[in-house]
């Protein structure tokens, strides 16, 4: 169940924009220890909400590295998103109308600080695990930068420390698709669905990569040259898929943030900021990440003062971290006993 | 200089469209021997034209593989382009209009018939060497199962014998981006460039990849958030580079080819087609690209009763063919010594 916390207050972004008061959506699961010494916090990635057991299968479950029994588990929505935590399409309280594309400019710094503003609320001082993947992870590391004596472990699956340019380009990419579509802009909530639609499609293409694609959506030999293809069909549903949940100036403001990602910033480098992380750190790559390729996984390790380097073995690219949950689960449980 | 070649007659197309008229730009390049045994023919890819000097650099000069001097050089813009051959953009012989989206649909079999057409016209008979590279080679490759005694040589670079779904799922993101601007579908030569501008930035993404990017796009570390991006700026000027010189209704139909692509087709499969082809082949594949990956290249040659395989080693991806001109000059030259 979504719960909701409400910050009365102005919330300053780090790009200048200043948001009146901020809701944040999150969710629990399990229970707090006497000492609140299992508390395990999540950062979730760019469509995604706060309902991880929903988003990542088979990891909020008995037996895996989120089990509710042992730990309390906590995520929040990401600030801009469109789950529940304040966005382009919450209602303004001033006008009491939506600021869809003139919502500020956000950052990942924003985020993580919206993280750390709900966790004060909710008494957590202390954060045993803090996970992330992907863009979740780009947070999970700012976070820890920013307060690094919050966590005693951090987990980071399929992400980086700072944008690249590859990501960048893939972001600009999305954009570009997206405001193709004359829509964007028109002060409504469904403005630009078939620029969405490309942009997640363009998604898709870096979230699967050759492998994926190449091992899930063959044509059947026989078909007929006039037979919709699977590589097309997928796409189309794909598309279509994220319309049907979600909104372009979320999605637009969410992938500026991304850009914008550098743990580095005004630290004096990421090398320099990831130094100072001395928790014990498991960095996760995916064999076939297209985004997050495995040498650059290796050399973001390769910087903790106190890391481990895992592999999870996937032809199903970056989605690798959703789909391989039995490698994911082996890999931290192990880890943890180790530790 | 740009020739054109007349075919006064009607042009029948696999998926049963008629062009009532055919015309086909192309270029050469060098003297033809005595007895034409010097004649290689090169098959241009997506958005290429028939002047190889122009795309291909350090490809048509002396010393280098297609060296004017020793050889008569000849490629031939294809069916659907931008450059002089017909395509949405000609006038239609009745109506003095252009056909633009009515253009009818095109597959990489039609594109080898009007190849050999034109050697016909030119009293080719018998080539030495045909070359293609990326959707060049989908040409060579057809052409080649088509006539097979035309050939005394194949050089296939970055190309696949079929389009896979990935590449397919490639095309149609493109696809998607270009209809996501509402202006596709309008009876006029710029119709849907923001849309083309998004489809070619989703070309480029796949043919540099990661390296590609992460090597040439990096900011300044010292640059503001607020100044762009170089990920950013190169696929907007990627983007905008392509409208001015092409149109989006020849981009579709070329990239709806492109997925008709399976030389195997009503011939008992790839492998069968493959085993037709006796004559010396060359497969080049590059290390870094994406799109047709190192693993498919070497699957591909496999295929071959009398192949070698070559890698090019380069970060630049799949425009490596385009961009490595030493190590292909290198590879194509010891290896007609070799013969």
């Amino acid at each position: 169940m979504t719960k909701f916390y409400h910050h009365d207050k102005p919330f300053c972004l780090e790009l200048g924009g200043i948001l009146p008061e901020l809701t944040i959506a999150y969710h629990t699961y399990g229970t707090p220890d006497a000492d609140a010494g299992n508390v395990i916090w999540v950062c979730h990635a760019l469509t995604a909400n706060s309902d991880v057991a929903d988003w990542w299968p088979h990891t909020v479950e008995k037996g895996a590295f989120l089990d509710p029994e042992r730990f309390f588990v906590v995520c929040a929505n990401i600030l801009g998103s469109h789950y529940g935590t304040t966005g382009p399409l919450t209602p303004d309280p001033v006008t009491g109308r939506p600021l869809y594309n003139d919502f500020p400019a956000l950052t990942i710094a924003d985020m993580a600080r919206a993280h750390s503003l709900l966790a004060d609320a909710l008494g957590i001082k202390h954060i045993n695990t803090l996970v992330g993947s992907s863009v979740g992870g780009f947070q999970a590391l700012e976070w820890a930068v920013q307060e690094p004596g919050r966590f005693s472990r951090l987990i980071l699956i399929a992400t980086d420390a700072k944008a690249s340019p590859w990501t960048i380009a893939i972001d600009e990419t999305q954009r570009m698709a997206i405001k193709a579509d004359a829509t964007y802009g028109e002060p409504r909530d469904d403005a630009a669905m078939n620029g969405l639609a490309a942009a997640r499609a363009i998604g898709m293409l870096t979230y699967r990569g050759p492998d994926g694609y190449n091992r899930t959506q063959q044509d059947d030999d026989s078909a007929p040259l006039s037979a919709p293809r699977r590589g097309c069909t997928y796409q189309q549903h794909q598309g279509m898929k994220l319309c049907r949940r979600y909104n372009a100036y979320s999605y637009v403001r969410i992938l500026d943030a991304f850009d914008t990602h550098d743990i580095g910033r005004g630290r004096g480098g990421v090398e320099a900021a990831i130094k100072t992380l001395t928790m014990p750190t498991t960095v996760i790559g995916i064999s076939s990440d297209i985004i997050f390729t495995p040498a650059e996984m290796r050399r973001l390790a390769s910087w903790f003062p106190d890391s481990t380097y895992h592999e999870i073995n996937s032809d199903l690219g970056h989605d690798g971290f959703l789909v391989e949950h039995r490698q994911l689960n082996k890999i931290l449980l192990n880890n943890e006993q180790q530790d």
